[in-house]
């Protein structure tokens, strides 16, 4: 089946110009002047832009945290996605202590299979790596899933240690995988948020009070140093502080394979949002925390600089009755997480490229 | 006329795929598989790179230089520029004291009309910048050349003051255009000039010792200043020192409209060139010489980090015999510049992409 | 004759420590625990600081200036020094053109011999270096003077161009002195003032407007540039802006010998005083002139980090009536200046030390 | 007792002059020239320095380490360092997981009060701090010992967490104490140890394999984010590798109160020490371990720029015969350490000052 995309303005990473679009099953065929060119379904385009399907990188559907799951399942959040721009999604098997990451790797991959409606894949999670483990990341390199997402927060929970990074890492950078980082300190942060309760401070705005930007620099530093010694790429996750991109910065400035994406929302939000009376800050807690305005505008810079590579959504819904409420009078418990994946290209052409930002292709003109 | 270029990886700014180009006339009409589309000409590209016309905005054709004319014409040289590849050239108009600066303009336009074989553009060079000569700035931006080069070296001859520079600037940025600049402290390379002389020395290799990188960098960072408080983009040309390419690097970081070229022969030739025998140094003899490795490496860098945006040659071709030669026994009096034209995109295709310094479309992979 | 300062709290260089301070004749025998030494004169300085007599390296005393001359002798200024805790002053014999600089340098030092009261000593002024004057530079050195003066400021009247400048800092690196700048872009700045006048911008205000900060953070860096070319240290006078002062800090974070003053007045003033009405703003008319706020926060900075060394006065006292109002309706004919030697160190005692930006010994304990 | 050192040439921390040193009993009462003064002793210094006591303020003298003791108690050590011209140590006592640190503190003092013969102070290591246990730091902070150190190496005996290294800076930081750091990240070094072991690699040349720069500049780079939340001043212990100075050099550039000692070994050897045969190299396993030539290029710099602040001995002795030996064949287990009480003043002026790399107060005159 042929399809042209007639008279629009085509954005290529590096360009955009007036062409048509010619289709062929699922794969471009051509760009150019095709107006003798007969098609089996004509899609006037004129006076749109025509942009490739969009990329997150950074879904949860489907995904258990703190007792509750998150409010789409890869179907509804894939239809979210395709309505959005989005046409491809990476999620996030988890993988159980003690258990071969592959196990998780295989359930995520059978409920992606059967209800998601855009491509996909996905980036394993690793919260334990006794040797005996490590024949299963060399099999999921080979079998098409490259890259590994370690986490710095959460101690007794998903946070690994420092030894334990460091030998995914190594492991990873002998098989060519490249490793995701979540980058906040987690014995530290516990420790601020039990004296918080302790204190009484139990209310949303404290998610962003106990995770204060060190936090997130000091943890990023260290993941690029950890990366550095094992010689393997490393991409921060969500980051939203700016002193973590400046350690990102710094790392890139030297050549070292250094990557990381923020969010829509750590562009666009701030701080302020926690206090929303009736409880309604606990709409916007995640992990790291929304930042003041400096942060943002440090963001954007980052984006214009490319030291900032990547926009992805960390999409984790929870609805407000049921799921954030079970936090009340007790942040943490809040589950975190904010939805994005069917507004994030929107947001961004309308905050960033509309508003003069950065450009269509992400680089300023 | 159409025409098929078949079976080629394609190389755009920012991508390489395989593709056919289809054109028609002078235009290209679309990138794509067109198996069955029939052409008037079809050209087998199977196992070679298509790429866009290169683009040298930076030539000296039948240019005046020190009582004697570099020995390409627009003709010779244009068909060099087709060979190696580069399908558009800018050149450089030299005003002269006292005239309007249309009467070069008009000169240089003509001689290009004629002789080029290639597509052609030119740089206005300002020697002398009175109020009254403002309207003819104004006029040449409108007629679609906006660029304008000052050079801060050679004293008495083409130099222009930091207060005609600065004004220059200031007309350039109220009307769209940009400025390039000739980066190197005239008077004190002069001065160091002519005690090279006084004290007996020479030869050829006086030419990069009387002019050592501070000269070049102090410019650099002048120009960078200049432009800054007048409020206008500008391109350093023919970079070749460290520390220029790190002022250009600080302003950039700054977030300053600040670009610069390199040449192939400052990424690939030394200073060891100039002590060729038999005078054979005066080949190398140019303004800034030849720099020693260290300044390659980070000019390379520089490449990478897209500090450095654009590869020129400054093509000045004199002969041997006749012209270089009038220098002997007084350096100074060495034409100087070298060719380049023919062997640009070969040589940075061979040193950069294929040694692994930089990719087909500039940046590292 | 013997003199005991009994019981004060001594400050040196390092340290401050309750001491007594024993004198014999002008000479400090010695520092520590007296009680039983008899003197011809005991000073009783309980409860009170003991300081060094202050150095002000920076005046200008019975000083030619735009057809005027300074409002204090060497008498009445250096009454006002040592009133005010200055006991060494250094002024600027001024060269004039085409004549030997030990002229001026004979003047200045009989004037000063016959008329000071504290110690004193001579800055050169360089404004022409014709090679036959090189001796000159040398026999002053030898004799005392070790330090030339040149203006980047001031063309067609104290301005020297860069290879006089070089010159000039090339034969002291060899006889051991070093130099003093003045750095500002002098021909940047007068074609600003006369559009400044032009335009009927007559008032002092446009003392500030016309010389932006980038004008003196560019001269700043040449002079910086020249310097490290000629391989002598370089002492930037009276320091302003805040990008001038990152030029420097550059410098010396790579090991050059460079050094950097500024005076109260830029911690203390911004260009707000220069809007003072009925042409009350004249009296704060100097060069480089008053900056904006920020522009004092990066200078207290920059004396904390030990980027700025020095705080001098450039003492250029003119009185309203008869020499400020010169320049009525044409700010570029106010004499520039402003008095200073009677406050420098209450100033900075006040401002600096008790409000706890600095310690009594500079350095921020 | 009336002291009179006459003659030498005193050394301040700023200055260097001629002058006698006036001593009553054991307190300086005066600089200066005291021709007439009678004295119970006269010391003749013409023709040498005179200088303070030296500080040392990091040795292990009696100390446990790996199943042995120190070689030094506090009677060998102190002779030494008096020999060598330091007047001034201070020891570290150990806290015993659990147990209050005062008991270990009082063992301490106990056995340095019985045999020191110079001065001594002491830093408290923790090892344990459970919340009961704050009163403890109040209290040795309240009677004179302010200083805490902990280690980020060594897990599983000396090694505290994130957690708690930043609960005692902040209770430090409340209480007006400063915190001492040994950063080397303990699990990824552990990580390396075991790894080097299993493959048979067990010699001395280890030592520095297994601990390369990254995890010390990783380490430091995490102390200071957590003293920088904790709002307390930070120290350095035995600072060894470059990166890791760039840590604390962007930290100061910063404004934090951030400092760090090196050590003579540091400056003066590298890691080829570790390949002496007959197991010589145990002789210099320590940790951080000796590093390659750049790393001391880049201390001395440190010095020289006062990143560094201090040069401690980390005086740590032990035999070959009995204590090094230990290690035979498993190099984790040779006790750590070097000696060098008696040497460091000596040091430090021969390859320092001598060589001209810092002068005689350590500032580069």
């Amino acid at each position: 089946m042929r399809t042209i995309v007639r008279g629009g303005r085509v954005v290529t990473s590096s360009q955009a110009f007036e062409a048509d679009v010619l289709i062929e099953g699922e794969r471009i065929e051509a760009l150019g002047s095709f107006p003798d060119v007969e098609a089996d379904r004509v899609v006037d385009a004129a006076g749109k832009l025509v942009l490739p399907g969009g990329v997150d990188p950074h879904t949860h559907l489907d995904a258990p945290l703190k007792g509750t799951i998150t409010a789409d399942d890869f179907y509804s959040g894939t239809v979210a996605a395709a309505i959005g721009g989005t046409t491809t999604i990476i999620d996030f098997p988890v993988q159980e202590k003690g258990q071969d990451p592959r196990v998780s790797h295989a359930d995520w991959y059978a409920r992606a299979e059967e209800k998601a409606v855009v491509d996909w894949s996905l980036h394993q999670v690793i919260t334990d790596l006794p040797d005996e483990f490590f024949p299963a990341l060399d099999e999921l390199i080979r079998d098409g899933s490259p890259s590994f997402k370690m986490f710095m927060a959460y101690p007794g929970a998903r946070m690994v240690d420092d030894a334990t990074i460091f030998k995914a890492m190594r492991r990873t950078a002998e098989n060519g995988g490249f490793v995701l980082m979540h980058c906040e300190n987690g014995p530290v942060i516990e420790l601020l948020e039990k004296e918080a309760i302790a204190a009484g401070h139990v209310d949303p705005v404290y998610n962003s009070i106990t995770r204060p930007p060190v936090t997130e620099a000091e943890a990023t530093a260290r993941a690029i140093s950890l990366a550095e010694l094992a010689g393997v790429p490393v991409y921060v996750v969500h980051l939203s502080a700016a002193e973590a991109l400046d350690a990102v910065s710094r790392a890139r400035d030297r050549g070292l394979p250094v990557y990381a994406e923020t969010c829509p929302h750590y562009v666009l939000l701030t701080d302020e949002k926690l206090s929303e009376p009736d409880f309604g800050g606990s709409k916007y807690v995640m992990c790291p925390p929304l930042r003041t305005p400096a942060h943002q505008e440090r963001l954007w810079k980052g984006l214009q600089d490319d030291d900032l590579q990547v926009v992805s959504t960390d999409h984790t819904p929870f609805t407000f009755e049921g799921q954030k409420e079970m936090g009340r009078g007790n942040f943490p418990k809040i589950p975190n997480g904010v939805p994005g994946i069917e507004w994030r290209t929107g947001l961004m052409h309308h905050f960033g490229v509309r508003e003069g930002r950065i450009s269509l292709n992400r680089f300023v003109e």
